[in-house]
């Protein structure tokens, strides 16, 4: 039964349409959407809308659920539409009454806002320790192979010598600015919904918002109901933005190593184990893992589109189309992770060939070094580069 | 078991990560591939490569994969990486020896890619059908009701009058269009790519392209067995911008329909059976349903960017980014097959409020028909506007 | 002196910022313009509402226009708003009153709508000759080189041998691909919006369509009037399209001559003269030109976003926002036109080096051909390819 | 004279292409790459590679150039290529051969991402600065006006009762978010990139890289030479990111302003100084200016795509393909900022209709608080729901 059910029933394809995949999406935002709804039960009863029997049994009827959700055996029904509605049916199913009251000061709007935050907030923390795993291969491989010289490469050609330490350490320099990215969206989004109902308040009585924001974490109440509504897809965009510049780093370090263990430079050396084949070329061992997290970037870029497109052009208050923003993000989330994951693993296993990037430093990348010898003697830098140019062109 | 199964073992969190959701996704094409495989093993026996006996076995497995398929019972697991190693894997299973003789003189790049390219001629099609089913929803309001006199807008303030069969004959135009725009895409997408290999072709073997044109209906074969994989993407791309292109005029139906509906305007009822309520504010019908396919349009710019960034910056030859592909092609198809359908339930329940179309027809609206009067007895236009203007301003 | 002049005057950084680019972009546009006008004034007198003399003068006036444009001495200043104004002004302050005539049965909506029209049937033309221009290059170079074998890649690994003809030809086959695109925009655009007024008709006076349309060589009138205006942005979102698919093709092209003609490979070689240097480096010459034609696909990608973004949840009747697509579809059409004609350069200047070619053609290139001489002994494929795979890996 | 000249002539059509816009463009970026090069050239004198006298000219010659700048007299030509060359040519042209000397340990590779970050650092704060005028103006107006009541709207819809303070607060909230947002990246992106060259460092000679980064004010230095290389185009995305917030924020106000000043709503007057009027219809006052900044949000988001998509599948070290985020970098810190200022003055001149909303504050809109009149005489809040809903449905 759905949440507003009237003397009316809803055309069964309007019904499938509207739904669309959130009966599945929102099994991510269960357990999230009872923590909300315990700390909302806490707060109603505080204020006096529920008394302390019937706070105890929505307690208890929230824990059932999670703990049914963990063993995967919470089923949200396509007519439930979403998890709120599955929540509270199976609380007026199981616990009676008490279970009519849970919506008592809140909206799915609101409802919605919080259950969310709490699960991007636990995203955005595991993409941070995802990120710090991935720096800690880094170093290891730079620790073992770090000192290696090879061509460093501009318009992709030779250009200058570098070092497996100084190309691996900019991964981490990138990864570490990603993280102080990462942690300021995460403030800024770390604003307590809860309270600010359908975008306009909740009317009458009085709620006391301090309360939900202490027991879930919040550093603050996000105050404006209206801008409450409007940061669903603006907090989103943000979020998938951040996770957008990690895969774009991911996307680089790939892209290196795809061209760097070409037979035509052979600087690294992807070990079997993490390549595939070919169906019809017996000799390939291919990087299709590496090829695969290069082409989820550009997924990322269209989701952020996905989000930012969506929201454009709309009034002020709830509109329907951001429920579309949930499964970007999502992906997003699910994507940045397993990459994380997988491209550590790729770090962890992959060697330098130290003789291939000798033979490598061949003698136009010391141009510059010998245009310095001459500055060093005295000459005027635009006179010396024209002096190496002469002898290499 | 792989079809390029070698001597070593792929690490079990890259092979996940590299089957993605192929093993679910290519549920879709299983039917197009066993029906080209059916088309290659033919072609195979017409040139010698296998007797007819074997054919019979091939054929005969292959329409069990079918049969099998269609009630939903041809499993695809994830260690078989796709459904073209599914299908040659039960074929090998079942009818022995003759299984290891069907990816002869084909790749999986060029097995994929007519599977792909017969899935998305039939769904072409059925994007086809849909509009022109949504084309006699429209003719069928405007035939009702097309004779109600309503404000048209412009800069979103009541210009002059029109029509409702002016106004929904706007969107059937555009569909009008959206047509040629197929047909046209299909026509580029119908070149048979079966027989280009991995992307430069079959070595030694003799094969019969023409034959596998003819028995799978291309009207032409796709000849530079490079361009057959570089295809991959960029039809992609083309196919989902023609889906894009109808997304756009649901969107703006959609937002004409929403915006009209307000009581504000009141020019269209949308029935209770269609609109969807609030869990807090009991008085609301909300259309849920036509947000929804407003935000679908959003949706399709972001897969289309996916396609079209994802294969950017790559050389020529197969790269296995173009995987990614698959996914926002086939969301593109679902979402315009469903919003296609769904526009053409709402409109078959709209109705349009004559009474409050003819209220909004107010005086200013009959501005420009004066002015046309002043043209009429000689006056410039430019005159006969400024005395106008003067009057409403 | 704006067309819309009332008895108020408008804010300066209002009129500034409406204006916005528009007096410069319209530059491109007042040619078309005044062809259109002059169409228009014919069909004006035909139908009776302006006398022979007042054609003749308006004639004049519009071909003075077209002249001075020409020798770029005609001025669109900031007042103006946009050429159309600039346009009626000219004729008003040279003409006299029949300036003030050229207006009737139009609004700046159709006005601008057939300009861009006409302006994107011309620059569509020119695209397409300079895809054949580009092809010539092509062919000629396959003529000279064609012959010679070179590894071909998959997973940007070596996988089989391939000619260059086989590849130069893939970008032949894909232009031809991309003519039969553009020619199917062109004529689902080639259709003639003026006398749609601002989305609604024209009141009262009886106007004739089908003379501007055979006068304008349209093939048909655009007939709904608020299908004009939905037009506006759908169409200028396909044309950028398919420029998107043309510039696809050379960022392709261009990626492989910059992986190709690195040292590394060294198959190709960029003659000096197209080659830039490094302020640092005296040894670089870098292929800018191909990393620049690289970067400008994702520009259109953008460009293409911008158009189809902006035209979403807005109602039907013209809003001023579509203005803005105005800018994307000219830059698009300047970066694909300039960017044929510095590929076609780069073609003719470049040179296969047959030697490296030759020398890349190492053994595991003919795993499958070895596969392929088992078959042909009769060796079931599959089993082959695990016997050569076993020797190779 | 370019700054890698060598022994050959460039093609002239080449170089047009090569060159692009950049000639235009870096005329923004000439006064911050006098004060680097300034910077430059004391660190130079300090660790020896300059004398005092040098230094001099060198200071003096780079502020002539500021002043030439300024008053829009110092000339960027085609053959320059672009701002450094013309730079470091007026050096010499007219200090002689100290001008030689001024590229001695950089290279415009980090020359330019100096330029850049000292641009960017600038125009984020003034972005800042704007939107502090900008929410100024937000409370300005709900001071006067904060205390009418209107409708709030969800699904487009009456849904409950709200204010002026609360519909405008909204956008102060938000506004304040993005100024965090703003903060965080510009920390993130203030690092000194000179002294990283071509991204592999100097060879040989000492430089001092603290002290150019304490001369021009940054935070730190960005140590590693190929993460500076790697940060043109990540930074810039972030960039854009967050400027593409601030216009979301602008994009739904002006949709707000363009829906409720409709006549159907008319709870806003837009004064007539800041509507633009029809060329057809004489009554016409329209929102074109609102229009425009909804429109730009799109444009933005084209931006930020054309840069996102543009980095990608390249490989470490500097590509020339990164100028291209240039031209979308720019262009989205003059449509912030313009917007910026456009709608502070649009909201400093918008008026509500106090009537206008008093009277659209129907029975309906108070609906949920009926509810929750039951709610608070004791009957569960889904009862109270039904029972309400009964009597509106």
């Amino acid at each position: 039964m759905k949440l507003w059910k009237k003397d009316y029933e809803l055309n069964q394809e309007i019904e499938k349409f509207t739904v669309g995949n959130d009966f599945i999406l929102d099994k991510e935002l269960v357990e999230s959407d009872c923590i909300a709804s315990i700390a909302h039960a806490k707060m109603l009863n505080k204020v006096g809308l529920i008394d302390d029997k019937e706070l105890i049994s929505l307690i208890k009827g929230l824990n059932e659920i999670i703990h049914l959700n963990k063993k995967d055996k919470f089923e949200i029904k396509l007519h439930d539409e979403d998890c709120h509605t599955a929540i509270e049916n199976y609380l007026i199913e199981k616990h009676g009454n008490v279970g009519k009251k849970i919506h008592t000061a809140r909206s799915r709007n609101d409802q919605i806002l919080v259950a969310l935050r709490l699960y991007e907030k636990k995203k955005l923390l595991e993409v941070i320790e995802l990120i710090n795993y991935f720096k800690n291969e880094l170093f290891e491989l730079i620790k073992k192979q770090g000192h290696i010289k090879l061509p460093g490469y501009t318009h992709m050609q030779k250009a200058m010598p570098t070092t497996i330490a100084e190309l691996f350490g900019c991964f981490i320099s990138s990864m570490e600015d990603n993280i102080k990215n990462i942690k300021s969206v995460f403030e800024i989004i770390d604003q307590n919904p809860l309270g600010t109902g359908a975008g306009f308040g909740i009317p009458l009585v009085e709620i006391d918002r301090a309360t939900t924001t202490k027991l879930l974490g919040f550093s603050k109440e996000l105050e404006n109901p209206i801008y409450a509504q409007m940061s669903r897809g603006k907090f989103e965009g943000m979020i998938v933005n951040v996770l957008t510049q990690v895969m774009f780093d991911l996307n680089k370090l790939a892209t290196d190593l795809i061209t760097l263990n070409m037979d035509e430079f052979g600087f690294f050396k992807l070990p079997s184990e993490i390549c595939t084949g070919s169906s019809i070329m017996p000799q390939k061992k291919n990087p299709d893992v590496l090829e695969l997290v290069r082409a989820k970037y550009s997924v990322l870029i269209g989701e952020e589109v996905k989000i930012k497109s969506m929201v454009s052009n709309l009034i002020s208050g709830y509109n329907r189309d951001v429920q579309e923003t949930k499964e970007p993000l999502m992906n997003s989330f699910e994507i940045t992770t397993s990459c994380l994951k997988i491209m550590s693993l790729v770090i962890s296993k992959i060697n330098v060939n130290e003789k291939k990037c000798e033979n490598a430093l061949t003698k136009q990348i010391y141009a510059t070094e010998e245009t310095y010898m001459l500055v060093k003697k005295g000459m005027p830098f635009r006179d010396a580069y024209k002096q190496i140019a002469h002898k290499y062109n």
